[in-house]
């Protein structure tokens, strides 16, 4: 099974790569764009013994526990390919 | 209109921050997963002028020439949130 963990800064925390980003898009000549905001895609595989639920949970805790710091970020899971 | 575009290290590329989280799971006992990749995700917001056909064109050339890097990195477009 594969899992994405989409993890984001807050709306409260500003993010200077994504200004950067944002600045350098204008310049290129995207007048259109308004804003930009970089976060982290982390794509897990998991080993397809487990149930969605298992899967779902153990996921959970591995983003509250490292891939996400809860102060300045948060996260959203999203199965991408469920196994049969 | 909000985009995200995921910008992913192509298959055939190493991933060493993705390999450092993995062992890092591993030794918090998260021993069902597999593999860990981990990419970009970067959301646009998007003047709501344009149709949003525009909008993906617009997204595909900032993403060509900015946003990803062709040599090592695959991009995938994402229309998040539609205006009216």
């Amino acid at each position: 099974m594969k899992v994405a963990v989409k993890v984001r800064l807050k709306k409260s925390i500003l993010d200077p790569q994504g200004k950067t980003v944002h600045n350098a898009l204008l310049h290129l000549g995207f007048h259109d764009i308004k804003d930009v905001r970089i976060g982290k895609l982390i794509e897990l595989t998991i080993d397809d013994s487990k149930s969605r639920d298992e899967v779902l949970q153990m996921v959970e805790e591995a983003s509250h526990s490292l891939l996400a710091n809860p102060v300045i970020e948060d996260f959203e899971i999203e199965v991408e390919e469920e196994d049969q």
